[in-house]
């Protein structure tokens, strides 16, 4: 099968290296890595089983690697390329592109023994930071703003510059929690509210991504278990715990997605709650936050031992607080173990 | 004019806020932002100037904005659109889509007096970032390597999280600068080593950027003025310097982009090393680290009063050193200020 991939970690899937400015081919039994000067040197390094090809026109290249090795088909996906690339691709090239959408997260949606082990020990690290993060918060006392803790958070997660990071942390207090992606404000941590984490941290490229929403008492910890002094968020907290539980319980290898996603959603409608939670149940991850399995209403993706996903139902009643637990499970004989 | 936009800083332009999942189109004298529900309080509380919409499905939303507003003709950058999403727009709307590359960059190409005040208070803070590196470069002595160099420049950057960076910063020793993109490795600085630094920082989304190229001695600071023991570095490193004065000196407002670059390429050119110099002088700079105008051989683009961007002659020598020295300008009055 003959292919072109565009994307960083698409390219980095295919021969363990990828830059900004690149391009990777296989054609019949060969493969090449396409990149520009300023690349040189960490290519030849760097990838491994494709022949390293240096220059400025990407598109040139590649047009004339296709047209020597006389091949009539190439798949590509269509989310990879922008419309302008396209065309600087395509050109005077007569031969048939075949539009694959998701190519190289359909190739990645298993993973490997391999693949599993980083992505276990980046979700290890993540919950590590996290450990960590409470441990600084208690120290400094209830009194750092959002853009604190975030700071915090990122030194945390990154290890001191150590780990890149999945995404921008996500640190929410209040009823700043009810933006599923709340951005940082000056808006101050004080005993008894409550504070929304959503973080992760890459281990040789493979994301890690959690969520804790927690009490700032006096038993501050990232656990599943919290009290609230206020009863309302008490209730919509012990309902998505149990939509979340409940989901990784009963998912088992050979069920559609969307049924996974009704294993939350179901919970959180008889709590009487199903307008408040606004978003899906999870999403893959890998070398890409987000990627398949996406697990919500409408997916039909039969999930499969070795696939890697979070289960992250939510509660956000706007003005008041917000609520999420996320987890990442691995299906494993057939049922799904949190990382 | 009618047009639709899709990339976030391109968004951001239009209406003062973005998001990750968001399109605005401008129908007629009316405006609109979609996006999806996670950011429904954000998108209320922070667009300007535009009808805010919540939909999970964008592309439906913005079809039937536009069928509604009968319009015949709307404009669009191929450049933001991958080939999917542009399906998933178009599906059944017969309305005339026209292709404008760099849609949003061509708006954007002129600064306002507010952003330059933005691209100045950008540069200012990262200048101040790149002394405060130093002092603490010194403080703990020549024994880091680059990951920690990095870790240190990062934190100078963000003032401790305060600040986005315009993206990673570089930070490379002797022959690892010659990779004009290195990547930090476990390189450690040592006394009379060169180190290379690229790095910028967002203030209010606007972005510096910075290279500096300097000798690890006892008057260690990020100056123009360096003394290399190498000969060959320091003929190298005045060559650049002289390079980056030229095109400082005789850039004109009403010239051609590829007269600035041939200031700088002329230089080395007459050096000898023009073999070595593997990069255009510079790129625009504002939303975007890299947007128009590009200071390139093949650029015939007009620099005019308003345009902001790079001057940032190179010289690479494989297995060796790399120099680069790099400073923002804006056109002001018919010359160029450096910010």
């Amino acid at each position: 099968m003959n292919y072109i991939v565009k994307d960083e970690n698409s390219i980095y899937y295919e021969c363990g290296f990828s830059a900004d400015n690149a391009l990777f081919l296989k054609l019949g039994s060969e493969s090449f890595f396409i990149t520009d000067s300023r690349y040189t040197v960490e290519a030849q390094e760097l990838v491994k089983g494709a022949t390293v090809l240096i220059n400025g026109d990407l598109y040139a290249e590649a047009r004339t690697l296709i047209k020597k090795s006389k091949i009539k088909k190439i798949s590509y996906d269509p989310k990879e390329w922008n419309l302008f690339a396209f065309e600087m691709l395509k050109k005077d090239l007569k031969i048939n592109f075949k539009e694959v959408p998701n190519f190289s997260h359909k190739k990645r949606v298993l993973k490997s023994s391999e693949e599993l082990l980083l992505l276990k020990k980046a979700v290890k690290l993540g919950a590590k930071a996290f450990d960590d993060l409470s441990v600084l918060i208690k120290k400094h006392g209830f009194k750092q703003d959002e853009n604190m803790l975030t700071f915090m958070g990122k030194a945390m997660l990154s290890q001191k510059g150590k780990y890149e990071l999945s995404f921008d942390p996500i640190m929410a207090v209040n009823e700043n929690a009810a933006k599923p992606h709340a951005l940082p404000t000056s808006k101050k941590l004080k005993n008894n509210d409550l504070l929304l984490v959503d973080a992760g941290l890459k281990y040789k490229r493979y994301c890690s991504d959690r969520t804790r929403t927690v009490s700032a008492s006096n038993d501050f910890e990232f656990a599943y278990n919290q009290k609230f002094k206020k009863k309302k968020i008490q209730k919509a907290y012990d309902l998505v715990l149990k939509a979340h539980d409940n989901a990784i319980n009963k998912a088992r290898s050979g069920m559609k997605a969307k049924k996974i996603d009704a294993f939350t959603r179901d919970i959180i409608e008889k709590g009487g709650m199903a307008e408040y939670y606004v978003h899906s149940t999870g999403h893959g991850v890998g070398l890409d936050i987000h990627e398949m399995p996406y697990i919500s209403a409408k997916s039909e993706m039969q999930v499969e031992d070795g696939m890697v996903y979070t289960i992250e139902p939510g509660i956000y009643i706007p003005g008041e607080f917000g609520i999420r637990i996320e987890d990442m499970v691995a299906m494993e004989n057939g049922r799904a173990v949190v990382l």
